[in-house]
């Protein structure tokens, strides 16, 4: 089986980094096969990486190596982390962090052996050097040679801010993400029960529903999205749109 | 020689949707190759990705499985459909129907082998289902363990809408697509002779040419597209742009 | 080893078009890989392409073929340039231009195998002619075969607008390009000193490091890009749409 290396930056796709990345790799281990998760994390935005890993990651095959390429603080050092199925490749920024709530990490290592990274010109560490090292590990499958072994309490790790219990069943919420679609997700994770109501930007929604049958077009409702959030939908329309509502806006969600 | 998936999706680039699809069938077909058609069909929109599919299979090696991820209608169950050179595993919503035209279909499967579906979180039957069913069809070349064999006549198609005969050579047309360039191409298929004249939104455009060579910057005509349709170009300039027209608008064509 | 095509056009990612170039390259040749640099050069730009090309190139394995869709004049004709490490197919415009100063062209062949061209309908030569040629190339590995050899000196090739010294270690430069960061990256190569300041829009930059390190988000400084490039940088904003500047502005850098 070729070895998948998965990367998510925030590199965008207009320019040639997303591409050089992929030729660093096929340079260094040209039986890897790269798996682009999306180059379009908001730039410079940790939180933003984070969902976009943990929603991605168990969808890959054990033994995925996942290069993770947003890096807004250049004194976070390159890491490896190892987990039961997964290594990641990534600055110890925290962008692990929310898979690592499911996936935890076992062994940590700053990553130490430069003569593997790329004499490029300028700088760009996440092509230079991150590339590079995920592609050798790819062919040894082990981080013993790449670098060296460090506490897992070094390892950089942030929450997500909880859903806020307002009493009688309802909760303070906020939007994490708005998808392609328009969707809003919130921070609240679906345990079984759908809310009756939503409030957001003073537009109550008051349908729910765990499939898309049977509504109208921009028809507002709450559902679950694919990866187990409560989310406001407006049917084939964008959400955010008619509520004029984005990343980081309160939603109040009553059970 | 590899198992081929060209995947066409509504998805957009922004989300880990269109790299988790390629996830879950790199875990259960590691040795098929996936080929991102687009993943920026018009949200929802069936009719879009019926036109991009049959503008694109013809250029697709014979066993491609064509993954269809448009899906406004959950009503619509999960199909198969086996042509003589290619499969598709798409939701029963009519975005075969262009292809179909063409390359018409021998046989249709419901998907039954529920038993292959990821057991994610939440709901996302593209992903979850369609996508592993592509997985294990590029593995099995058949179809029959997969899905019950239903009647063709049961496989939801449409037509689009013919040009209109005006008399005297003329043609009312719509125009179905603007692409990248911003190019406006008609409902009108080129079969042999190029109109002599174009009328949109109050603009007659009297030049019409087989190749782009000597016309200025901005310069309007009438040309074929790389399908065969009559098309309105501003060389190296948007079409649409210049004359305020997009998807839907109407276009008379002279001959 | 597969062999590598590495391609990079101005088709966008919303149609068909990426995808069926890959179709295309599958049919002729399983085996080859194709790696997409970027879809999104700015439309019928070679400028824009010549440079992406030049600062991509560097980071591919030796024998890459380049696969080079930028396509605004029909009269330059199609040919196959080697050079030490590489191949490049393309039209004859000068997008190998930038990467010819570094990567000199040892061979120029116009395409004549025209038996190997996609008998697709309507006009479309990146897809139709240049695609299957770089197919049949990663196969035989030759030129020979495909076209006939012409002087080099009918290779068509442009230089870029040099810095232009205004006396006291002043430079008066252009923006080549805004990357999807928002940087503003400049036409003076790096040679070793960071310039002590910068001019734009009648903003003075008087701040220059060679890491992204201590500053504050929006902050305005001078640093060098990953290929090497003078650029004015944001911290974690976009210094084009703070200094209101895009590509073409000019620049003035003191040193």
């Amino acid at each position: 089986m070729r070895s998948l290396i998965a990367v998510l930056s925030d590199y965008g796709l207009k320019d040639h980094y997303a591409g050089t990345v992929c030729g660093v790799i096929k340079e260094v281990a040209p039986d890897a096969e790269v798996i682009n998760i999306t180059h379009q994390i908001r730039p410079f935005d940790v939180v933003d990486g984070a969902l976009k890993l943990k929603w991605a990651y168990r969808y890959f095959p054990v033994g995925t190596i996942f290069l993770c390429l947003v890096d807004p603080d250049p004194t976070a050092v390159p890491v490896i982390v190892s987990t039961e199925k997964y290594f990641l490749v990534c600055p110890n920024n925290g962008i692990g962090s929310l898979m690592f709530e499911e996936e935890p990490p076992e062994a940590v290592y700053r990553i130490t052996a430069d003569h593997y990274f790329v004499k490029g010109k300028g700088n760009f560490r996440g092509r230079n050097q991150l590339a590079p090292i995920a592609a050798e590990l790819s062919r040894l499958q082990s981080a013993h040679h790449l670098g060296e072994e460090i506490e897992l309490s070094q390892l950089k790790r942030f929450k997500l801010p909880a859903p806020k219990p307002l009493g009688n069943g309802a909760f303070e919420c906020i939007v994490l993400d708005v998808d392609h679609f328009g969707n809003l997700i919130t921070n609240f994770e679906f345990n079984g029960a759908l809310p009756r109501a939503a409030e957001i930007n003073g537009v109550k929604v008051e349908k729910s529903a765990d499939s898309f049958a049977g509504f109208k077009k921009g028809e507002l409702f709450i559902s679950v999205n694919p990866e187990n959030h409560i989310q406001i939908v407006a049917y084939m329309a964008s959400a955010a749109k008619l509520l004029k509502a984005g990343r980081g806006a309160k939603v109040k969600l009553y059970f």
